[in-house]
Order: C-alpha cells, then structure tokens, then sequence
C-alpha cells in the first residue's frame, strides 16, 4: 500500500477569517470538510503536513508582485501574529509537521520533499487555499516530483466558483484525482 | 559600487561551544575575527545573514548519513533548544536576516537567494564553519547562481588544517577571493 500523507495549505487567521486582510471567500465554509479529512489522518497516525505562509515584515522574502501591497497597505502573514496562526479549528497537535512557505508552491525552497521523501510518502492528500496560487503551484509541482496526487475538491476553495471549476479542470487533466470529501471519506479505508 | 551582505554560517552553540555535541575544533578561535568583520558590516548598515541549522527532532529533515547518529546518539540543532541558538557573541539584532537550513548550502530549499535578490545584493562574503561542509557548498551556490563572494579564510574554520587549506585551493580555483580578515579589513572601503 503506498504510504499517503495529507498536506494543508495556507489555512492561517489572514487568509480565512471575515475581515481578515486577505480573507478568500468561501475559505471558512471549507472548515468542516478539512476537519472530516485531518481527523481521519489523526486516526489512522499518517503524517500531516501544515503548509502555511510567513512574510517577514521587511517584505523582502514575499512576491514581487505583492510587494508594494504589503509594504502600503495591511501586512499579512508576519511571523508572530494572530494573523500568521494557523485557524484554530485546524491547529496543528504534537507530531505534526508545519512547513513555512514565500512563495506558491508548498515545494518552493522549503523542506517539504525532504521531509516526504524520507517518511516514503508516494501519495499526498491535497486541500485548503487557494486553487489558482499556492493549492494548484503545489499541485504541480508535487506531480512533477513523481508524487501520486488526490485533491479533495470540496475542502479546498478560490475567490470565485469559476476560477475553482476551470483549475479542476486543468488539475484533473495532468492526472490529479479530484474528488468530493464524501467521495475520499467513502474510500478512506484504500489508505 | 556592488552591493555587498555578510553570510555567516552554523555559528552554533552545538557547533561552536568546547564539549558541545559537534564542536568543530577551532570554532570559537575564528569568533573574534568574524566579530570583527560583523561588526563593520553592522557599522556600514549592509544586509547581514545569519544561516545556520535546524532539524526537526523526529530527524524527519536531517541528511540521511547523519540519521542514525542523531536518533540513537546526542541531538543536535534542535528548535527552541540553547544549543541551536547562535553563539552570544554573534547574536543577531534586529534587522539582521535569520535563514535556517537543513543540507549543507545555505541556498538548498532556503529563502536565502529570494531575500539576497530582493536586495539587489551582488556580491556575498562568507565565513563561519566548516570549510568542507556547509561553507564549500554555500560558495559553490553563490558562485553557480551569480553572485560575486569573498571567503575571510581566517574567520571560517575545519577540523583540520589539511581540509581548510584543500578547501581554499579549491575555492579559489573557481574564481572565489580567498582573503585574511586582516585584508579585507584594509580594504573594506571599497564596499
């Protein structure tokens, strides 16, 4: 049996809360479903990784494009804020591993295939925000490394339903299975 | 005029510290040398780096040859622990860049290059432990990815007198200034 790791992304205080500088729509109405998901790997102790981003205040580690924002307006995901938590109703327990990312890609630079690489992951679970950056840059590059991928499609969110539907699609097309958490949980016991 | 950052490396209590589980012989020699080298960066306000190591303690992120050692062995370089912390006398303030590594480049799977590019930094001196090791593979990084770097060959160290001076030969070759503190010291006005 191939050993399958789940990885969250980007499920911090910044991103998910109303209000919140960078909140994504949609993104608390995913809660539940990342709940059923990150239960079931708790239960059956398989590795789960939170994937999340930090900016340092100086915004020199964030995206260029995103630059001028951060440095103007509101700042986000600042090591050592509420903001940069990850939302409570996700917080990583003891055994867990939380991955600091820059840029969209979970894989970018980070210790994120090392730490796959020597647990024998073969599959990753893949959820959280949002489709059209960080969830689909992973995505990529997690098939590019030779990972077998599962999206679970409806833990997982973008600012508009069209944006999600046409990432699906090209998602799906590079051999990802893309699949509802009732559909995962249905075929759970496979892990 | 090329802007210039200071990159000192691994400069650990676990590394540095007589009796620490890895101490490099002739680490804390080199401490006054790369003091006074931080101290004229800091003086000149140029960006400063401290990269240095971490690894998780379930050893999920350490090299595979160091594995066994680190489980069944003394742990070394663990988060939150005082061994992990850079030496006293090299503490970093504010404004100084922290960048943990988990291989031997401090460019592998780190921040290092988005934040030394985001400052339009051209150039890079290195020092700190150990030749061979984490000081060879960063200089070949920063050579191979474009930057200029000075090696201060007398504020970096190896266990040994042979494998510094191999490294330096090495180094060197491949179009890398190999200068005394003492050298760059005279010449620094031209950063």
């Amino acid at each position: 049996m191939k050993k399958t790791a789940l990885i969250i992304i980007d499920m911090q205080n910044d991103f998910v809360l109303q209000n919140a500088p960078q909140c994504i729509v949609g993104a608390e109405a995913i809660v539940p479903n990342i709940q059923k998901v990150l239960t079931f790997f708790r239960s059956k102790n398989l590795p789960i990784f939170h994937v999340y981003r930090e900016y340092r205040e100086d915004g020199s580690d964030i995206e260029k494009t995103r630059l001028d924002d951060f440095l103007t307006q509101q700042k986000y995901c600042v090591p050592h804020t509420k903001g940069c938590e990850i939302i409570d109703a996700l917080t990583p327990i003891e055994g867990e591993y939380k991955i600091v990312k820059n840029r969209f890609s979970g894989f970018m630079q980070t210790e994120l295939d090392f730490i796959l690489r020597r647990l024998d992951i073969e599959k990753i679970v893949v959820c959280g925000i949002q489709y059209p950056n960080c969830i689909r840059a992973t995505i990529f590059d997690g098939v590019a490394l030779g990972y077998e991928v599962t999206l679970i499609t409806d833990a997982t969110e973008a600012q508009t339903e069209e944006i999600a539907t046409a990432n699906i699609v090209d998602i799906a097309n590079i051999g990802v299975e893309c699949i509802t958490t009732k559909l995962f949980m249905n075929k759970k016991e496979k892990l």
